[in-house]
């Protein structure tokens, strides 16, 4: 049984770290960005360097005292919260922002930076940090490998696991692993780090990581197309990745339905195609000297055929940033009509299209509704979310919404997939992670985690109950 | 302690299980390519299954015998034999070589296929499967993951681990992990995946994996190209990533010497530059389509400047070959001519001529020897062996063997690096990683290895005594 983090506790932590910031933690801590979870009050400690980190969690430990690592506090699936049980140790990274060293190949940096600062430093020295997510501004890079983010470029850069070279980190003992390796290649025993990315939290709290720097394309192209379905998108993919292998960063499938939200709600955006088009595509490809991308993109359009019925073609920044303003809109759109039930799913890619259409037809056995299905389609990850119909309210669909949930699940079951792609399982998807994931690996699990936090006060109730 | 697989326990296996392979271990099963090792007989396992496999450990492991995963036996640091102790089972999964599935852009395949058949695979979709090591003929691609196998094309792939998607796998106990998703995201819970994953079956035994497929680039250029020293091979490192990023698939560095061992003692090749350069690269590049690759190298060679002395531009497959005859057939002269200690290291990319330089002051001050080192500079990936001075034997270097690897070892551990970038621990580097591995997270090995085998049946005495 763990401990309350009470006044005893903020007594202990400060007579034994006089310069540690520990106090009440405001409201802003206790909130996550979809208002499904509410933590209760804790301690707010804000250590200022990995010892302090490593001395908060020795005492944490003795005391059997839970501890939430705290980065930015956007995680959609409740994995910064804890709603009930003994008061945590809410631990922010925010003091913990240093970028340590730089370099064109790798930069060590502070978990506690945000995703948008570890951007601009890599910008600063000519190079590319490609890791993109909606919440980079906030979003601090300790919680984007906590839970393994991934975002619009995976396609060709690989998810925050792949970016990331080594990780410095503090088990729940506060045993230091130093592992801040700048090497591409490494054989030297278990891959620690990449078990402790995508834990999120629940194994230790990850201090400080090596990343890697990329060289920025020689030339960039981004442009919208109209395709008459999902087949017809991947087969455009398809055929963009065997003329220009390596070189597509973002294939971004957008249906109607999310158009229609923007045009009702906003935010405002430009919109290229009218009438809406059924579905779309946001293309970008990354290419080396020599090569015009407009060029490359007229080509593939031409070469497309009917798989695509309409395209326009960035011809300044100001238009790709149109364009990328209206997908990245897309999630604010959602969030004022307000889902139902939101899903990140992934599913072989060659199942993506039958997955939107039975999808639909299981919905809709089951209630008049809206579905918003956007997202990473080159990933085959879909962002496959239910919404009230037209007119009415969210309540009314109460009753159904955990029906509307199991069925979207089930349906990613049955086809090889998962019902957490990129935004991890937090809390909110304890249970499914029960009733989809394999045996063998949830054994492997909870013998991992009784093995670093044999106490189980790294994130309770996270991941595994 | 662990028991020895006798004929009692071999009786009990075949009891168990009738129509599993049991039998004496050939000659070949005891033998590793560099001689250092010799292992003992004990009872060679060939399941046919991966029920015969979880069979065969969950007997294991109620008996308390030991087990050796056996793949190709290519490895280089004595993982596949065990020299002393109670005589292991050698499970081989050589019976276990089919392709489950296959699509565009995923393949799972069974452990015992080699890596060569896998390659062959991918070509009959028309797609790339990217891992090449020169033992691909026999290694196999469970080997090839439990090692995590780098080679040639990490610059642009990646190594072993980020090629696959997905294991399944048998722990210790017999318990079955069934993890071949063919997803690119999948943020359930802990990774498993990439724990077995460089083990060498320490953990468990990978029975199948789902891999990555890649379209293949639209032209291939190779080139070699003479550079004055290995600052100038970086700094052309550079330049080609500034002008085709993402697109350079390989970059080798190799030494005069690495030349010079070629004209003496073989294999016959053809030699691109006389008299033989101190220091040449081989490039590879993968384009997309309206690029010409003689072009795209012609245009590199011309813009490098003095960073690049000579150069020859593979004008035809067969040229193309010929280049790679030459880097692949470096190894075998190393072999002809007996190096006294071989290292297998990575330091971080900017330190790598330093690491040159430092390395073969250091090493000369032990004795008169020669120094071959060649590899995969692109990352940070050098073998830098030691040779006799012509016309000594080796024997007369054996005194200050010790000396020599410990030598290097503490140069590329002042740097930051790794003492074994890609070919593992095996038994061969253990003594290096408890001196060099961090503590915090040999720690954490030891309490996931004694959470996942607690009784260490797993290839005992590999990576962790």
């Amino acid at each position: 049984m763990l401990n309350a983090a009470d006044v005893t506790f903020a007594e202990t932590l400060t007579n034994a770290m006089p310069d540690l910031s520990v106090g009440p933690a405001e409201p802003r801590y206790l909130e996550e960005p979809r208002g499904r979870f509410r933590g209760q009050g804790g301690l707010l400690v804000r250590p200022a360097s990995t010892d302090q980190v490593a001395g908060v969690l020795r005492l944490c430990n003795a005391a059997s005292v839970g501890v939430v690592p705290y980065g930015g506090g956007t995680g959609l699936v409740g994995g910064q919260v804890i709603e009930d049980g003994p008061a945590p140790v809410i631990l922010s990274l925010e003091k913990m922002t240093a970028v340590r060293s730089i370099d064109p190949h790798v930069m060590v940096v502070e978990a506690g930076a945000t995703l948008a600062d570890v951007q601009a430093a890599a910008e600063g020295v000519d190079r590319l940090f490609p890791l993109t997510i909606a919440s980079q501004g906030s979003a601090r890079i300790g919680g984007c490998l906590a839970t393994n983010a991934g975002g619009v470029n995976v396609l060709r850069y690989g998810n925050a696991r792949e970016l990331c070279l080594g990780v410095e980190a503090v088990l729940a003992d506060g045993t230091v692993i130093s592992g801040l390796k700048r090497l591409r290649k490494d054989n030297t025993g278990y891959d620690i780090k990449d078990l402790l990315i995508g834990a999120e939290g629940t194994l230790g709290v990850i201090t400080a990581a090596s990343l890697r720097l990329f060289p920025r394309p020689a030339a960039i192209g981004t442009a919208m197309m109209v395709v008459p379905d999902p087949q017809a998108a991947l087969d455009l993919l398809a055929l963009a990745e065997a003329r220009m292998p390596g070189c597509v960063s973002a294939f971004e499938l957008i249906a109607r339905q999310g158009l229609a939200f923007l045009e009702a709600v906003g935010p405002a955006v430009q919109q290229p195609f009218a009438p809406l088009p059924a579905w779309m595509v946001l293309i970008e490809i990354g290419l080396p000297v020599g090569l015009n991308p407009e060029q490359c993109l007229t080509d593939l359009f031409e070469a497309a055929g009917a798989l695509v019925q309409d395209g326009v073609i960035a011809q300044s920044l100001a238009q790709r940033a149109q364009m990328w303003a209206l997908r990245e809109s897309i999630p604010e759109a959602n969030k004022r009509i307000g889902s139902i039930s939101s899903h990140d799913i992934s599913v072989p890619l060659e199942c993506l299209p039958a997955f939107i259409d039975e999808g639909y037809r299981r919905l809709a056995a089951l209630g008049d509704m809206r579905v918003n299905c956007f997202g990473h389609v080159g990933d085959g990850n879909l962002h496959y979310n239910a919404f009230p119909a037209e007119g009415r309210e969210r309540a009314a669909y109460e009753p159904i919404r955990e029906e509307i949930k199991s069925t979207i699940h089930e349906l990613v079951h049955e086809m090889g997939g998962s019902v957490s792609a990129e935004h991890g399982v937090g809390r909110l998807k304890v249970g499914d992670l029960e009733r989809f994931g394999d045996a063998g690996k949830m054994d492997a699990m909870r013998a991992i985690k009784a093995a670093l936090d044999p106490k189980g006060i790294m994130n309770p109730g996270a991941v595994l109950r």
